[in-house]
């Protein structure tokens, strides 16, 4: 038996500074819209219709999900930053730039800009700094993650500890409006509900009601598409209890779509300011959503607005998120800080 | 929490002569045909090959299926007819206008034509007329469905009764060919069946032999790659036995594709004069097909003829469709009459 | 009931020299390229990545995957050829020749070239040499495969046996190699590994670690996708013990896109020396793969060079393939031998 196969890093592998050029980039097609359409179900106007999303041109197909990006990127990343991972711990500071057609091709680089060994010697937590770019220089996505991996040997030396200083929120400001964007005309009949920018208040609790129960080819299909190949989302004996664990960016897209309802004019996503993936979700899951307004902005586009939405996909009630302990409650699976664009 | 989401028409929400505009227009593309075909298996040539379906031609992929039209359009309708439907009751006068091709954006409208209040006082009948279009104004799709809504209030006064006249039949001259349809170099033996229009007559029955069992994220993906979002179809908590209950317009596709052995040259629908989803249908069934020619019409095209055709899908035996009480047998999930265009 | 359905061939139907023309050509597209992402994920940059399989080349998405080519081909024999098959026995002389794109229309002929009844006087041995072609009269791929066939009436009398003299390995030097493959600046790291054709050696066995545990939608999608109708992959109903039989060419696919782990310079299939679907697969059945190092040669092309492998699908250890007795031992599943092209 060779060894050609990739083992992925180990913790003893990272080194502050270093750039990571992620391999097999992947052109993105009409054919990856039509699977995202049917894992998923999404009605955002802007990607369900060339003629809302683009009045009066001539495209085949709009412009793709932010979250088809989002993934297809991150996929890039996980045999070489997460296929030792014990836990993927946080994102932030992303930001969603040049909007992706069909026919593009992605490709992705992450940076290394922290490393930190926990105490137990065995494991430690690696932060990169992840760009998606196509025709070569055109970045489209940029975002932090930081994971805990394990050491090859808990022997080896643990590095000085750097921890980068991230933004808990992208400012307004800094979030990147499409120069194309034209919602001067914007249809909200078409668009599916009548709420505009101006129509929502900090604070404002929706529940997103429909509920969507999970299976098993679905989720592996979903994470095969953005070719992530971490084996516990295919492998039933990789884990204890014979159960495959659900990729999570499959929970952030199930609960976007399932937003639509009573947030169809939240578009565009803009920014990740934090996500955490607060347990584990398996198939026989029913999953709901709720959002929560945490912020509200103007852009330099008097058309559009900036929202920042928390979405929560729980197992539980709307409106629900921690316990008295101050911990995620049992039945939360995704908490989301995004930012999203909406017409005014 | 806010009531920003939408909770659908009840039965005290429709007027007679109402125009509902409906929302997320949606560009069908390649993705699509593959994922029908991924669902189906269709072989019908006229959708699997460009070269079968024009000669000579350039171009990339052959005109959709007829039932993705339907599907499209009828998905549109679901939040503004269906969302708060006990029952689908039944569809006529429906007609196969312009095909659609890869590329185009299929939008839907709906005019209320009747309306009765059941006498129960809880929930009344809906009759609307939905037509699809694309390129603005070019008709792709008409049909007539009527449906049970639940009344938001019972108290809410009883509308005048209207109930519209329907055709039971869409007579055989109004039925729409296409005119870039030429069959005057038809290659049956690549269809794979030599039987002609001529080769069918009116009494035959044809069992279709293959069965599938029905799996739940086969037909979630359908029901997403729609845009239909009635809950009872991805919920399992939303009925009390724990089951979804399956689209439909899933078991269409199926039976359809099923009676491609024995009709491979029933190319094109032309017509739907009346359906019935006779029972619900869950996974783990296994459906099967069977054919009635139930009556035959020469068209203004020398090369294509008409075959009026009931198509049923069943879980029991071909040929059997009614008990003694002239219900339906349990064992049927559907009951189509339509037309469909064959070479002759 | 009318017999208007296809029975399918059955033994005494075949004789030496007979052509069969088979139904339903079918157009490849970008959409199919997607649901094979979706259900296999393979990586191998050539057909993730434009930029990457035709640099500087204005080209919407990379020429399709060889097994594509294969599982169409395939899939259009089936009604012809294996309807009434009782085992699909082997495959010989497989050659990948002009690669397919997207837009291509695929249809197939096959020639019978052998036959020979079994002793038991009811069922008897079918050799036929299947030709894929593009553009009217563009080969894409040709191989040998024989099947097991049923006789309709075992009354019948046995043809004289023909028992077609096959080469035991395609000859390197009768490998097709494309025209327009310029590896000369060929990219490891992002294809994915640093290892070369020159770093495998005669011999070698990789293990590819990853496992996969099959879902029945999910082979079921893949069956679809290539119109193969094979009813004992769809219903639960025509096996004795209510499974449904795994279409074997999901396994070879599954395999192939687990082979990326150690072989991700593998990039294209050059042939098919032999095949054996050694034992059944069922969903529940979690998959590994291993391949062999069979043989290695020069090409034509000095950046091209040929690797003869065995790549073998299995639920048990990597490296073991036969017991004692020279049977495949019950866990394997699939035992291929190919010819691939890697660069230098």
């Amino acid at each position: 038996m060779t060894s050609k196969t990739n083992a992925g890093y180990f913790f003893e592998d990272y080194r502050v500074g270093q750039i990571l050029r992620h391999a097999t980039p992947r052109t993105v097609t009409q054919g990856d819209v039509a699977m995202y359409q049917a894992l998923y179900g999404p009605r955002f106007a802007m990607h369900s219709s060339t003629e809302f999303a683009s009045p009066g041109a001539v495209i085949q197909i709009p412009k793709l999900d932010d979250l088809i990006t989002f993934h297809t990127v991150f996929g890039k990343t996980v045999p070489d930053i997460s296929l030792n991972a014990v836990a993927n711990l946080g994102y932030a500071e992303g930001r969603f730039l040049e909007r992706i057609e069909a026919g593009d091709t992605i490709s992705a680089t992450s940076e290394v800009i922290g490393l930190k060994e926990n105490s137990n010697g065995k494991t430690g937590i690696v932060w990169v700094r992840t760009t998606g770019i196509v025709h070569s220089d055109i970045p489209v996505l940029e975002y932090v993650r930081w994971v805990m991996v394990r050491k090859r040997d808990a022997a080896a030396p643990a590095p000085t500890p750097v921890v980068p200083d991230l933004a808990k929120v992208v400012p307004a400001d800094a979030l990147h409006i499409p120069e194309d964007l034209d919602w001067s005309a914007y249809d909200f009949a078409l668009a599916g509900e009548p709420h505009r920018h101006g129509d929502y208040t900090v604070g404002e609790i929706i529940d997103h009601v429909d509920g969507v129960t999970l299976t098993d080819p679905e989720h592996m299909m979903a994470t095969r598409l953005w070719q992530n190949t971490a084996k516990v989302h295919f492998d039933v004996t990789a884990r204890p209890d014979g159960k495959r664990l659900i990729y999570g960016g499959h929970i952030i897209s199930l609960a976007r779509a399932l937003s639509f309802n009573g947030l169809a004019n939240a578009q565009l996503l803009a920014a990740i300011n934090a996500g955490a993936h607060a347990n584990p979700a398996m198939a026989g899951d029913t999953i709901r959503a709720w959002s929560e307004v945490l912020d509200t902005a103007p852009t330099s586009n008097p058309h559009v607005g900036a929202l920042r939405l928390r979405l929560v996909a729980t197992k539980g009630e709307a409106g629900a998120l921690r316990g008295e302990d101050g911990k995620y409650l049992p039945e939360v699976l995704l908490d989301l800080d995004y930012w999203a664009f909406l017409p005014t």
